[in-house]
């Protein structure tokens, strides 16, 4: 008999993500696990390299998604002829935090996952506490597998906080950008990788359940103060209600078409700003003009960050205002943007900088 | 002493409108009432052509945003030399139906609008009952305009309409095109004007009050059983009470950005299209192979499309499925898509084709 649907689910979902790992991994480094090196003995004069198996780890809060995850990667890796290891995040936002890292830690060792370890982090207050807690996270275990040599780092984020990262960025209006949510590999070389994208809460929590795994839930996740928590359990299930019970999966798939068309603009815009520039690199505005307007303000917005707008405050209001100058010219002065950036027309140019 | 606030900015947007139809009527027609035809006395052998000033027609239900609309249009259009008409649609899908539609006829005429004037249509099955509603009610509109000769039809939609449209696109999960809601501009020559999409629910119910125009709330608009007024009395309040109250104008904003997205990557599509079909006009693998994923997928659409499968029927899953035949070759068979289309791979090129 094989295992429970859900276990199935989630190793499967693991599987993949290995598998895509190694393929990167034996066309990164040369003593891959899957190039088979010969055992050769060593030679006078040659030191003999030992090929060493990647190891990736798992970020685990001792949730039922990341608990999943971990119990999947122990199982899936050492078959791939990966080392297999986690890491939980101590914030020490909550009273005894500390000793349920600890605890975090024994059920790690218990699947058998080494390293096993918990780091500790101070979390700032820039951004609001969820970002803060974020970032904070975040160094903590770019610092971990960099320590320890990691290949990877797998994050349990389900097709459920992709739904919610949809409608956080759909509040912002800011874009297709931010439609897109998180990706399936992100971070500096691809580092981060999230293989239960595709995977509901559900499965995660049913898999935990059939493998007798106790898993922790987080206060914060039901905690009103936070907007995540009030869209989980008040914003996206009214409009479950109201659209019908597809609408996670429907935000999902929203997500990857949206970073696909984002990207494809992203790319077209960057060919298209050089020919839209004169011999001195300035903006000329009857060529911007002749641009699809998507095209032709995503130049805008690069230019504005260029000239050191900072883009977390740059928003699609100032980049419209910017390009009144373009399509609806009157005349109009120069138009102040976030980081002291100032953008005017001149003589049938564009030209924008900090002022 | 001007009028109230909401009363200057229903005008305001109708007078914008109304500035861009008399620009265009004037580029397309030689008696238009902005070119300021010399009036000439009739020589013999010349027949004396009367410069005719254009007409444009309101659409009202008697509801606030459509009363508020006419009202404005009445008001706007006879300083720009616009003669201005009303048209209401009765569904005949209540009882009473017909006696309401007289007494819109009655307030449009009380606001000076000729013609004034209702049309009883036949409410279908097809595609549900809001769907079936909508299509007997641009049909009448349309062979109303013909019959009257108008140059534009004024739709009542608001800013709360589109989020709620955009919405209902995102529960499709079809990509951007479904988020970019109600266009400004639509139909047949651009024969439809939605002046009030910047402009809120609030601010159009308030221009009536203090206008003294009684309105009409349509029961269906808080019918539990209609998807759009789950959305609009549950869904939305739920989204701001989790995400604040800017949803709305977020929303609305994603519409319009999603739009312009929407446009720039259809036309680069059908540019990239003719570069990737071979000497006999089939698609090449390897060249769709190299193009970004947002474009490869939007031809791959087109050509299933052009296959005869109906667009409404064809999902994202089903193109991502013909993708996998260019990004995932692994010998798979034919894929069979709506419309009885059929698509497969054959000797490096892609077939979509009814079987």
């Amino acid at each position: 008999m094989g295992p429970h649907p859900a276990v199935a689910a989630i190793r499967l979902a693991v599987r993949r993500v290995l598998h895509d790992i190694l393929i990167e991994h034996s066309a990164d480094s040369p003593d891959s696990a899957l190039r088979h090196v010969p055992r050769r003995t060593s030679a006078p004069g040659t030191a003999y390299e030992r090929p060493t198996s990647p190891l990736v780890l798992v970020a685990c809060s001792g949730g039922a998604d990341s608990v999943a995850l971990a119990s999947a990667l122990a199982f899936e890796a050492p078959k791939l002829g990966i080392r297999a290891g986690g890491i939980t995040v101590d914030h020490g936002l909550q009273s005894g935090s500390d000793l349920r890292a600890e605890e975090v830690v024994q059920r790690m060792c218990e699947l058998g996952l080494v390293p096993a370890e918990s780091i500790s982090v101070t979390v700032g207050r820039e951004g609001g506490p969820e970002a803060a807690a974020r970032d904070a996270r975040y160094a903590a275990l770019d610092a971990a597998a960099d320590r320890h040599g990691a290949t990877a780092i797998l994050l349990g984020h389900t097709r459920d906080d992709q739904a919610e990262t949809v409608l956080l960025g759909l509040a912002r209006g800011s874009g297709i950008r931010s439609l897109s949510g998180m990706a399936a590999v992100s971070g500096a070389d691809g580092r981060y990788r999230r293989p239960f994208l595709q995977l509901d809460r559900q499965t995660a929590r049913k898999a935990c359940m059939v493998q007798s795994l106790p898993v922790w839930d987080d206060p914060h996740n039901a905690d009103p103060a936070y907007t995540r928590s009030r869209l989980r359990h008040e914003g996206l299930p009214a409009l479950e209600k109201a659209l019908g019970k597809g609408v996670v999966e429907a935000l999902a798939r929203t997500a990857q078409l949206s970073r696909d068309d984002a990207d494809a603009l992203d790319h077209w815009a960057s060919l298209a700003e050089a020919g839209v520039r004169d011999d001195s690199g300035r903006l000329e505005c009857a060529k911007l003009y002749a641009l699809p307007p998507a095209v032709r303000r995503r130049i805008l917005r690069r230019a504005a960050i260029q000239a050191g707008a900072p883009a977390g405050a740059l928003f699609a209001r100032h980049i419209e205002e910017v390009d009144r100058l373009i399509t609806g010219w009157r005349g109009q002065g120069a138009i102040n943007l976030p980081g002291k950036v100032v953008a005017q027309r001149q003589g049938g140019r564009l030209v924008i900088r900090q002022g």
